[in-house]
C-alpha cells in the first residue's frame, strides 16, 4: 500500500572505473568496455540489460515516465541501463558518470533503498575499483556529486500545504539544513500535481548515514505538517473542502479531452479525497492510472503515435474507464 | 413527455369588470366584491381558492416559482388566485388588473392554452361583462394591454444558439416582426439557464388568433434554428461538445455547495446533453429536479428557512441524490 504523503525513496550513486575516462571522453569502444565490465561485475544478478540504440522513442520514453532511467541517458549515445527483476534497481551507464546506480522503493524507505544500490556497488567494486580520492573520496563527472557520490530523495505529496499557502515557508525551512525541494521532473521542473522532491544538496563532508538521517527526519516533520494541513482544512469548512475535491473528481471522471497538465492537478485533489475517505478509489488505483496515461504509456497502449490531442482524448477515456 | 426545446406555452388574459375600479383605486370592500363575484361566476368549475394573505412566505415562493402566480399579487393586499385541480389554469384576482386569467401548458401548445383561458374568460363574462370598448376593446390598468388584453409567450431553451453566439442575431430579426424576446422570470431579467421567453408585444390591432399564429410560427422557426444549432455543434467537434457538457454534468452531480445561479447554468447543459443521449436522465426528471431545488421549494423541503449557505449545500446534496 502506497503512503498517502511520502510516495517514494530514491538513492542514486554516481561511480566512474578510474580505467576509463569520463563519459564525455569516451570513444565508441571505451562506452562498450564500459558495458561489458559492468555486465561482467554483476553475472548471475538476474539483471536486465538494455541498450539504449536498440529501443524505439515510445519504448525510451516508458522507461523514463518510470523514472528508471534519466532523459538524458536517452540522450547519450551507446548508453545502457541494468535493471534488476522487481525493477527497484537500476542502473544506468554511460550517463553524466560511467555508472548511476539507482535504487528506488515506495513510500519513506531511504535506508533499504540505499542497501539496495549500496549492494550493487560493493559487488561492482570488488569487480574493478571506481575512481576514489582518501580526501575527496568518489571522483565524479560534476564536482557537486564528488565526495560520497549520493543523491538521495523523497517524493512528498503536499496538497494541503499548497491550498493553505504554507509551501513557500516549509520550502524556505528545509534549505536552511542544507536540503533543497524541487518538482517531480529534477531541477527547474514545477511541482506538477502537487508533489515535490526532497534531496540533499551536499554530497561532500557527511557520512551516507548522516544524509540519510537528515533527510529522513526532514521528509517526516514535512509529512507531518502535510497531514497536519489536511486536518486543518477539514475543521476549517468540511463542506467546502469536499465541494472542491469532489467537483475536482466530478471533471476528472467525466472529461471527453484530458491534458497531462491537468490529469496531474486531478490527481492531486483525487489522491487527497481518497486518502480523506471521500472518494472509493485508492491511493494505489490513482498510481496506477497515473502511470497508465502518461503520455509514453498511453502512445503504448494505443500501439502508434498520437496527436497531442488524440492523447488527451484516449487519456479521458482511459480515465474514465478506471474510476467511474 | 416534455419537448426540448419548446417548453410551455402559457396565455394570460387582462380583465376588469366595469362595476369595479382598477385594483390601484380599490377599497377593501370592493376587493372582497371582486373575489366573490369571480367565485360566483365559476362555482361548480372545480376550482380551488387561494387567498394572498392566508400563505407563508414559503407558500407565495412557491406558487411564484411554479408561475401559477406573478410576484406583483404576492404584494398586493387582498389579492387572491384561483386555480384548477390540474394546475393549468389559475386566474389571479387583484394583480394590476382586476383579473389575469392565465394557462399554462408544456410544449408549444398557445392554441390549446387559448382555449382553457378563454373558455374561463367567456364563463366569467356570462356572469357578469368586462368593460370593454367596442373600438378599444378590452380596458386594462396598463395601456399597454388594451385591446385583446392577452399575452401569449412561450418558453425556449436555446442553449445551441447561445454556444454558437448566434442568439443576438435570433432575436434581433424576432423583434422585427412585433415580438419580443426576453429572460425567464418577465421583463429585464436575464436568460437563466439558456431559457428565452417570446411573446407578444402588441395587444391591440391585431386578433387573438393572428397573434397566436405569429407566436407559434415564430417559435417553431426558432426551435428549428436551434435545432440546427445542435446539430452544428455536434457535426463541428462532437468530442469537444461531449467534454464541455459531460464535464458539466460531472460538476453538477459531484459538487456540494450548488448555488442557484449555477445550477442553472449546469441545468442548461445537462437539458442539451440529454436531448443528444449523452446522459442517462430525462428531461422530465431535469424539470422535476429543477422545481425541487428552487429557494422556495427547497426551504419547503427543509421545514424552515435556509441561509443562503445552507440553500446551496440542501441544494447540492438534492442535486447529487436525484441524477448519480
Amino acid at each position: 500500500m502506497i503512503d498517502a504523503i511520502t510516495l517514494s525513496s530514491r538513492v542514486r550513486l554516481a561511480r566512474n572505473f578510474a580505467s576509463l575516462p569520463f563519459p564525455e571522453k569516451m570513444s565508441g569502444a571505451q562506452q562498450q568496455q564500459l558495458i561489458e565490465k559492468t555486465e561482467n561485475a554483476l553475472i548471475g544478478e538476474q539483471h536486465t540489460l538494455i541498450r539504449m540504440d536498440t529501443l524505439s522513442k515510445n519504448a525510451k520514453g516508458v522507461l523514463t515516465e518510470s523514472r528508471l532511467i534519466s532523459k538524458e541517458l536517452t540522450e547519450k549515445d551507446g548508453s545502457a541501463v541494468l535493471l534488476n527483476d522487481s525493477k527497484t534497481l537500476s542502473v544506468m551507464i554511460g550517463e553524466e558518470d560511467q555508472l548511476r546506480i539507482q535504487a528506488m522503493l515506495p513510500g519513506l524507505h531511504l535506508y533499504d533503498a540505499y542497501k539496495i544500490a549500496d549492494k550493487c556497488d560493493r559487488t561492482i567494486e570488488k569487480y574493478e575499483p571506481f575512481a576514489f580520492d582518501p580526501d575527496w573520496g568518489y571522483l565524479t563527472a560534476c564536482p557537486t556529486n564528488t565526495g560520497t557520490g549520493m543523491r538521495a530523495s523523497v517524493l512528498l505529496h503536499l496538497v494541503g500545504l499548497n491550498m493553505l499557502s504554507q509551501i513557500g515557508k516549509v520550502i524556505s525551512t528545509v534549505s536552511q539544513v542544507g536540503l533543497t525541494v524541487r518538482g517531480l521532473y529534477g531541477e527547474g521542473s514545477e511541482a506538477s500535481g502537487h508533489i515535490y522532491q526532497l534531496t540533499n544538496q551536499v554530497t561532500l563532508g557527511r557520512t551516507e548515514s548522516e544524509i540519510l538521517k537528515l533527510l529522513t527526519d526532514t521528509a517526516e516533520n514535512m509529512a507531518a505538517q502535510e497531514k497536519a494541513a489536511r486536518q486543518a482544512l477539514l475543521e476549517q469548512d468540511r463542506v467546502k473542502l469536499e465541494d472542491k475535491l469532489m467537483r475536482s473528481f466530478g471533471l476528472m471522471r467525466n472529461a471527453y479531452l484530458l491534458s497531462m497538465r491537468e490529469f496531474m492537478t486531478r490527481l492531486s485533489l483525487a489522491r487527497l479525497a481518497s486518502d480523506l475517505g471521500m472518494i472509493p478509489v485508492t491511493l494505489d488505483a490513482l498510481v496506477k492510472l497515473q502511470n497508465a496515461v502518461s503520455p509514453a504509456n498511453l502512445e503504448r497502449a494505443a500501439g502508434h503515435e498520437l496527436s497531442p490531442r488524440e492523447q488527451d482524448e484516449l487519456r479521458a477515456e482511459m480515465t474514465r474507464k478506471a474510476i467511474q
